[in-house]
């Protein structure tokens, strides 16, 4: 089964390369974005700016879908794909949750973001914390892990 | 832009009928279920039990894209579909955040969880409390909201 999909905007952002992106938008809550709907979908845009936070679903448009077992940037040790954030996934679908600083039509100014720049959108959720916000939940592999430069070579 | 992704396996509920699935899993959270990942990805599974909590991210399948405004489950105003998590939406990419108990091989057992049964499994990421717990999120028009039944004939 193949399931056709579409991008309804596009992300702009400073990060322009790979290797220039942030690991993760958590690391860099400073980093601002745009996120500008096509006009044929504004209209779902009705009362987002009641949220504070969003996530956004994204196409990893600069990856392919590679090995299943890798070393994450964030780590030396392989891992299982699913047992990662990377880019180079199956499917490749990306989400992140941005803090919504203002609406202006169509486009929505966020902070703490991590794609790169012309990134397409794919969706836009409102994040609610009663049903997305798990402080009890481990960290996995991830514990201890800091904001480091992406590992030179490692796509 | 079109893009073709497929599932990489199937989510299986007891909530056989969209009348009866929950409408968060938040709200549910003995809701039990399994996720099968078909044998061709199971190697991507590699170190998911070192995570508690896992986002799913799988395909609406019963569910068409629909009105940009639209009523949602929980409310009984219209709001725009990017301000909701209602399944008739551009793409149809629903995404929850469920509990892992328990790995054998490519099967995974979880808890809280509110798709239906059957539903196409697009990827799985594991939710990092650092990156994805974000306490100080407004609730925007979900405040106060509590479980209830899906409003009779809303779609």
């Amino acid at each position: 089964m193949k399931i056709a999909i579409q991008a309804i905007g596009l992300i702009h952002t400073d990060h322009k390369a790979k290797e220039e992106a942030p690991i993760q938008g958590t690391f860099h809550p400073d980093a601002m974005g745009t996120v500008e709907i096509f006009p044929e979908y504004a209209e779902g845009l009705l009362d987002i700016e009641l949220f504070s936070h969003l996530y956004l679903l994204y196409r990893f448009d600069r990856a392919e879908p590679g090995a299943l077992v890798r070393r994450p940037f964030l780590d030396d040790t392989p891992r299982g794909i699913f047992a990662t954030r990377h880019p180079c996934r199956p499917n490749g679908i990306g989400i992140t949750v941005v803090r919504l600083m203002e609406r202006s039509g169509n486009v929505l100014k966020v902070s703490g973001i991590d794609v790169l720049d012309g990134t397409p959108l794919l969706d836009i959720k409102p994040y609610v914390p009663r049903f997305d916000c798990h402080p009890e939940a481990s960290e996995g592999w991830f514990a201890g892990k800091e904001r480091r430069e992406k590992p030179s070579g490692r796509e």
